[in-house]
């Protein structure tokens, strides 16, 4: 099932999408009034019934599903080699080192699928743009053994990772440059785990204003998924509605020489293999 | 005054101290259940009436005063020029470069001034202590000139920001090696910004086990309150109950040769004048 929060009448409705039909948690009668209060309660999804979904999914305008995470997006940077190479030198450390950098996004509120980015571009010229895979943790849980991450995992989301690349670099942690105002895009929905397989092997890609940028496959990620919220959850729990941005791959505008950095009135669409669409315009307000 | 939070039959209560007597939210008509969702409101403080403090402030058991900070913590690194010395090279950096590293701190619940801090000496035998002054938003707002910082404040308090220094330094961003469940020591109270002058002329010290390890004055800061909130808040907006950790002096464990580093049954006390005392002791679970 495909997990959204729509926008209806300036309120933020969650619901469920079938195919090109969708019901709302109201008309599902579950009584929590956001996807991330409904997971906090760390129940079974109930079956629902086909008759339920009434309504046309494309009539509806999607936020980012969760709106308000419950904490910072937990990151890693340089997780697909090629990326890695695109980078050598770029942010002053040595040029290879397979391990997983880890750093916090904050995010006061996501925009959903098809909101306009605001570029800070007084602040930083240097605006890019990285397609994730984010995984959304469903089950609270500290210490998981890799065996064991798929059980806390509630299901999949597409992430754009939005970065200003001077005050990422300046500040030499990356977390100033990475979360500025409106700079997580999240989205269309959540699909729940139950339809993937494992291992993981998913397209990701980035076009901007049509151009194709990035282009790779989860399964090229260095460390897997399950290495990943395995050790980030060594001596930190992680709980319902976090969520776990698993890297970008080679293709950002930091990579080409000289960098193509997102302009004002700039279109970036990525996309995740079963997953969905972001589709956002660049403004500069 | 000072804002604190209270455990009384395992429940969090809100409350305002005078001198030694106490009164609790409940008693001062004031119908909010956390200090985080009363300074949401952003309303100003009522003038409270000295008929109202019945309690006795030493017989109750201090939390945090914010036990679920609404954000990580925004963090600042090398902020007092003796402590970027001790750790000269250590940290595989240029010896002194006079930039503020913000990072986040993954803070899902704080510690309170008397709770144990637990060591995850499994996962990496560095503990180390910093004493820091946090300042807490009493006002959302982004993009705050210097000279308006002083508005956006509600008051400040003592933060501990224990750091797993092996973790901290392996993943190159700190994040990781700071975010470990209860790494996080806040209070004992939320001092409210008129019982401070400026600029801040606050001593901080660090004892373990008796033996003073750091001290200094915040008027010793590299970057001043004012410029690190101002800065941190361009493009970024700051809500009420974030809280902004202005960085450590010199005298962690980390900087000694060889490092000491704290260990189970170690007592940590940490002072800031005009604030108050954290006083916690080290366990292994």
């Amino acid at each position: 099932m495909r997990y959204f929060t729509a926008r209806i009448n300036g309120e933020h409705k969650p619901g469920v999408a079938m195919g090109n039909k969708a019901a709302l948690f109201s008309d599902l009668g579950i009584e929590e009034k956001s996807l991330l209060a409904w997971l906090q309660k760390e129940e079974a999804a109930p079956s629902f019934r086909e008759e339920s979904f009434q309504r046309d999914l494309q009539e509806l305008v999607l936020a980012s599903p969760i709106v308000h995470p419950p904490h910072d997006i937990l990151c890693v940077g340089k997780n697909y080699m090629e990326h890695i190479k695109e980078l050598r030198g770029d942010l002053g450390e040595e040029p290879i080192r397979p391990v997983p950098h880890y750093f916090g996004k904050r995010c006061s509120e996501a925009l959903g699928p098809t909101d306009a980015i605001r570029g800070f571009f007084s602040l930083d010229a240097g605006l890019d743009y990285e397609v994730e895979l984010a995984a959304v943790i469903g089950k609270t849980g500290r210490d998981i053994p890799q065996d064991k991450v798929w059980d806390y995992l509630f299901g999949f989301t597409v992430l754009n990772d939005l970065s200003s690349r001077t005050l990422q670099n300046h500040h030499v942690q990356w977390y100033r440059g990475k979360s500025l105002d409106g700079y997580t895009v999240i989205g269309p929905w959540i699909v729940d785990k139950e339809a993937f397989t494992r291992p993981l092997k998913l397209e990701l890609t980035t076009h901007v204003n049509g151009e194709l940028r990035q282009k790779a496959n989860t399964e090229q990620m260095i460390f897997s998924l399950e290495e990943l919220v395995s050790e980030l959850s060594q001596g930190i729990t992680l709980r319902p509605g976090d969520m776990i941005a698993t890297g970008t791959p080679s293709g950002v505008g930091m990579g080409f020489s000289p960098p193509r950095f997102l302009q004002k009135g700039d279109c970036v669409r990525m996309e995740i293999e079963n997953i969905g669409v972001l589709q956002n315009l660049v403004t500069d307000a």
